[in-house]
């Protein structure tokens, strides 16, 4: 087991002026915006502070190097004070802070993966951690590198369940490479949260939960580099550090105060402004650097092809699912970190060649229909074929995007006449789908069959019937839009 | 405080013997449906019996009487022994039971409030206990009634964080009303669950959220009739029962074993039953009633109306919100259980009357806009207006349900001409709705406007006019449309 080696007293400085630092960027960022979180991103300055200079490891110059520590910002309306870090780090000059929410920049108001150093999207409160974890199990579990993943969870979403799903899968799968920590800064968006400060509360959970827990002062530098330390130290859990914070920390008669989430300080900024460059000893720059990424890694293959190229003949008929399962044993020959996920798709395999399924030199209407309804159209089709009547039948097999071409060329060679069949509510299904398709075209029209109720229990057949979308009622309706 | 009093021998006894007819029930049930979840049921006998014929308070003739303990069977797959706990209890015959999952039943697969003995429909899982928190609020702070809810809920879904929320909800309002039951069976549908039967896990997180938390053994008729007692002696928090149980409980062979979910018995019930039936002493019936529900409660109120009719002239012009709150008040004069939920409305208070927003004797164009769009379309008409063109605006107000007709109508009145302008994604919204409700019609064609990628930061007029929904997009797409 290692030791613990407390930073010098010139470092602790250091950090506690870099987190000044960070506030300072966040206000002036979020006035130039006018819009934006201060408060919320001056509770966090000091675990920031402290993890981007001196508990993390990465390359600044390369801020995605698969051997990198990995920082997902939960709270992603705390997104300024990230970017602030990142520019204090060197990685972009400390003026693009003051783009915040422009048009042209990429420093929006949340984080999205369209920055180089952002790996998920956040800002969609209580997702932030289920990613982190799923990132920690690709990194004990796949990649078995040494790279650690941080987690920043504002406590107001640690009230989402999503959050207690993740810490539940986090210590069942033992992720002892990821850290979660709550900036418990006591206010909500309109109110305190239901906890405030109960900050044994969150440790109890965390611990029930199956993590490591650590109360610290989360405006106290000593304290987190030892606790992030300390975290380093655990094996064969998480561990969750519960930050007791204060909103606005820093700011003279805004911190801890209500009614002070998601504005800009604007006529206060001067003062608050000037109160925390009081605090500052040493401007900068600091000359602090990131601890440096594991040399003892082999380099983690982030290249993907085919082990060898395809070797199909033209015009050969290979059945998709063949074809998908052979192009991954060949992905998967060329590099151990391809993962297939199984998305139980026994039942959509058709192959885009047989999406028109069925047609005929003369067909009066076109049916389009999937799964259990693409069943009943082809029982229509062949009773309504006995009847000297020829329906063509496309299957979507998606929707989105779904082939407009396709179907408007099939409606304006079918009298202009189209059916939808679907076996569920018609909101946002095939029916709504060709509708949209085809809105912009005269003397197309769209009959939809779907269900228009809340189902029940009951056999399939009898479902198909009483929803009005069995072979018999496509058959009526193919007859009714004839005859109208 | 009150003393617990062991049910006598003799009781003791017809609780095991009703558990077990239970599961003859379950068993049988989803035999003759040939589908439903027969080893979910029995896990749950013994809890049933005695929370149906021991520890409940309801009157039989009346289920949802405004005085009866309430009951949410989260686990919703296990819907068969909740109808055959009613049968017995006398509610209906035995015989109903084996019309399970018929069309023409109301005992559905999962259970719907269809049925007179249901409050909330069950059966995605994880649901049931926020429903169940929410009724014990009611019940507190609204009814302050002596009723109490209990919810079953499976070791399965318990993993679910929706269920952690609610968790949190309940002790947070201190609803020592509400009683839930953790039903750890230890298999879910595929495999054994995380914690399996690591009761101390469950208990733990429990606590940690702020619960009154037993262990029990979940077939222990003794044990739970007396665990159920503790239960009402707990003042300011609500109780978790954790049940040890067993899937499949009371079936040789089948018992806590694999590959035994949602699988009726089929050629193995008939062992099965007469294994069961050999633990039964007595086959009934056995003049068990359920304890009877308070007597000191002056009657709920359940009447809602006006307290005065509406004193309106004809004629007479009042804005949507303020006839909406002069209602409520004279709803909530006469009955103080009439609760006003603000859904942060401001936005959208257009009553019906200013649908069409604007229109002209010779409208080219119907434009369909609502919120910001709307404000957009009116900018764009202007415009227009001043180069001679006229456009017919529509706000729908919603768009389910919408109002087709007046679509259809001022569509035709405008060349079958319609424009639809949206401020976020294409499917499920305006564009969409007015293309299904024009989509039997010929000659009306639909041109949508809407967000067309994942949109990022900026100011609104940029954003506006950078994803093509601004004023001059509209005018735009008025000239295109026009000159087609």
């Amino acid at each position: 087991m290692s030791q613990y080696h407390c930073p010098d007293a010139q470092t602790v400085q250091k950090l506690r002026d870099i987190a000044n630092k960070l506030r300072i960027h966040s206000i002036q960022a979020t006035d130039a915006s006018k819009s934006g979180h201060p408060t919320s991103c001056c509770s966090a300055a000091e675990i920031m502070s402290v993890l981007f200079f001196n508990t993390m490891r990465y390359t600044i110059e390369e801020p995605k190097h698969p051997n990198n520590d990995r920082f997902v910002l939960s709270k992603g309306h705390a997104a300024p004070i990230l970017y602030a870090a990142w520019a204090e780090a060197g990685l972009f000059p400390e003026s693009e802070l003051l783009k915040l929410r422009k048009i042209d920049s990429d420093l929006e108001g949340h984080p999205t993966p369209r920055l180089n150093f952002v790996d998920v999207a956040t800002g969609s409160l209580g997702q932030g951690l289920s990613c982190a974890a799923g990132m920690a199990y690709t990194g004990k579990y796949f990649d078995k590198a040494d790279y650690r993943v941080f987690c920043l969870i504002g406590d107001g979403e640690s009230a989402e369940g999503s959050i207690w799903e993740a810490m539940a899968f986090a210590s069942h799968y033992k992720l002892d490479n990821l850290v979660a920590i709550f900036d418990v800064n006591r206010l909500g968006q309109s109110e305190p949260t239901s906890l405030q400060h109960e900050l044994e509360v969150y440790r109890a959970r965390a611990e029930a939960f199956g993590w490591n827990a650590l109360i610290v002062d989360g405006h106290s530098v000593e304290e987190l580099t030892k606790t992030f330390w300390a975290a380093t130290q655990v094996q064969g859990k998480p561990t969750c550090i519960v930050a007791k914070t204060f909103k606005g920390q820093g700011v003279p008669g805004i911190a801890d105060e209500e009614n002070w989430h998601g504005k800009p300080l604007g006529a206060k900024s001067e003062a608050a402004i000037k109160a925390i460059q009081e605090n500052i000893i040493n401007k900068g720059p600091h000359g602090v650097s990131p601890a440096p990424i594991s040399k003892t890694l082999s380099p983690i293959k982030m290249s993907v092809q085919l082990a060898s190229p395809p070797a199909y003949k033209l015009g050969e008929n290979v059945a998709t699912r063949l074809a998908y399962g052979t192009g991954l044993v060949k992905i998967g020959k060329s590099n151990d970190r391809v993962v297939a996920m199984d998305g139980d798709t026994k039942n959509s395999t058709f192959a885009q060649k047989f999406k028109i399924v069925r047609q005929s030199k003369n067909d009066q209407v076109t049916v389009v229909a999937s799964c259990v309804t693409l069943f009943e159209a082809m029982k229509a089709a062949d009773s309504l074929a006995a009847s000297g009547v020829n329906i063509r039948i496309i299957d979507p097999f998606t929707i989105k995007p779904i082939d407009a071409a396709t179907i408007i060329a099939s409606a304006q060679e079918t009298g202009g006449k189209i059916i939808t069949v679907e076996d569920h509510y018609a909101e946002g299904g095939i029916g709504s789908a060709v509708s949209c398709a085809v809105s912009e075209q005269r003397n197309i029209i769209v009959k939809r069959l779907y269900v228009p109720e809340i189902p029940r229990s009951g056999p399939s057949g009898e479902l198909l019937e009483k929803y009005g979308i069995s072979a018999s009622c496509i058959v009526k309706a193919v007859q009714s839009i004839l005859s109208a």
